[in-house]
């Protein structure tokens, strides 16, 4: 099944994409199920049955004309991993390095900002700060069931269904402040953006080659076709991703794991020659096999949304100057 | 004020501490505040001038007889900064390693995990694979107002109080992750513990030499002193990090910013030869002025807590060794 999130009114509901429709979950289950994707997820199988029960309704919304979300508008967290082998040779490469021996032992992470998440078609603006904006064409899953040291063997049952990422990185700022040794950080706190659907892990089951599921994955910017790879190259599957995650602390419904960038996935890996960072107007899709695309358009930075000092003037611009004693 | 959460039958309730009793706040208030500290959180200064009248009452509950968890068992997120000099530079030399320039222009933070936050008492488990677990002497600040692009001059306005943090740290597992470029993920992502109080900003006041909080911060293990600083060092102040979290992202009350260990503050700092890793049994005691003492003890290792498989069978270890096509 085809999820998604979408404005109505004032509240965000969850719906089930049927042919060109959209149908309201929660009102077509007469209540039974819940309003929003986090508790639909929390519902676990019991939530997908009852769902494949309204499948066979005719939706009461255009899937056109509706205001999509992020699928899932609240991660509980967002883990993401480095995962295809050819983005880290290709990354590395640009700065004289190799791949270190350590990033065949285990699949390594960082946490990224949970709170900062968007969906299809939200504008994206450039970060203060930066001059170097740029995608990245990962895939991720949600986390659909409850466990803790999760066996990789089993890990693919925790998986609640798939969703494309675009991981969007300010590489100047990312750049700096990973030179202290930390993070990234500020680099990816901006945007996340995911969508545009939440698609259920047995729909991909026809994709399914052994352990791998072949789906391309593809990125555009201004309908030009500059990132092309498949989820089947990666080095570390979902279920070892899930097995490293969950390894001393409890993962549970509503986390998301995001893959890391595929090869080719980013302008940093491409090079200028190739394409420029981003600028405002850009219209950056993001297309994989069975999961949609994910069209956004780089928009202009805002005035400063700064809160008013005390005294109602306009505050100076921030600084981290502080005094020292 | 000095505020707990406890335990009472299934419940977590916010409480306010009134010499060595506690009152139950939304009992007290006849539920005009609510149950949980994140409730009371986002009320701002509206309960904080409700939870006053409370104050002058008895509590119902002897604070010795409570279980306390963390202050705020369910941060919205937690960021942990590197702010303090000494930390920085003593860590990086026992590497042979100067500070690096940029951790003069910026300060730098990770993200980490949210979602496994215990509070005083709590036994702490040395995590799987690990062998060299740490504490790190903290103090954290919880977000009180919302905003974006906070300028350092208003940013103190946003501290809605103040907890002692022990970022704990498996050093054998972080310093191979981070060998990768990434994080550091799964060498914190076991236990962040919080408490005993989340102490209001006023409360502080008393401490102050201008734009600093003259705060004591001490370590013991097994009752001897180990660490000792004190936050009025720290190179940038909360307002500083408070400012630079914010840019471009809309920060929300109930999310947690940590400073960064204090000069001193763990064993990696201090050296094997003045103590080794911490094993089952030792007691950690991390105190900060007007803070409290937060007090947790190592235990062992329990059985894997881990998913059954399919047909019943114990799984087996877990591996990240994918197949590869």
């Amino acid at each position: 099944m085809k999820l998604v999130s979408f404005i109505v009114g004032d509240d965000v509901r969850a719906g089930l994409v049927s042919g060109d429709r959209v149908i309201d979950i929660h009102q077509a289950s007469g209540g039974r199920l819940p309003k929003e994707m986090r508790g639909l997820i929390e519902l676990g199988d019991e939530g997908i049955a009852l769902m494949r029960e309204l499948s066979a309704l005719t939706g009461e919304y255009a899937l056109s004309d509706l205001a999509l979300v992020s699928p899932l508008p609240d991660p509980v967290s967002i883990r993401d991993f480095y995962a295809f082998e050819d983005h880290v040779r290709n990354a590395r490469q640009r700065r004289g390095l190799a791949v270190v021996p350590e990033w065949y032992e285990m699949p390594v992470f960082y946490f990224t900002n949970h709170m900062s998440v968007t969906g299809p078609d939200a504008p994206i603006t450039v970060p203060k700060g930066s001059a170097c904006l740029d995608y990245e064409l990962e895939i991720s899953c949600v986390i659909g069931r409850k466990g803790k040291d999760i066996p990789v063997e089993c890990a693919e049952d925790h998986i609640y269904g798939y969703m494309i990422m675009n991981d969007w990185s300010a590489r100047d700022l990312q750049r700096e402040e990973m030179k202290v040794g930390l993070g990234p950080a500020k680099g990816k706190d901006f945007a996340t953006t995911f969508g545009p659907y939440l698609v259920t892990r047995d729909e991909l089951e026809s994709y399914r080659e052994g352990d791998r599921l072949d789906l391309e994955m593809t990125a555009t910017v201004n309908g030009v076709l500059l990132s092309k790879g498949n989820y089947k190259e990666i080095h570390y599957t979902f279920s070892a991703m899930i097995a490293r995650a969950s390894e001393n602390v409890m993962l549970i419904p509503g986390e998301v794991i995001g893959s890391g960038t595929v090869g080719t996935g980013c302008l940093l890996e491409l090079g200028e020659e190739v394409h420029p960072w981003l600028v405002p107007g850009d219209v950056v899709e993001l297309g994989i096999t069975g999961l949609g695309i994910l069209k956004n358009t780089i928009s202009a930075r805002e005035e400063r949304d700064h809160v008013l000092s005390p005294d109602g003037d306009d505050p100076p611009q921030a600084s981290y100057d502080v005094q020292k004693r």
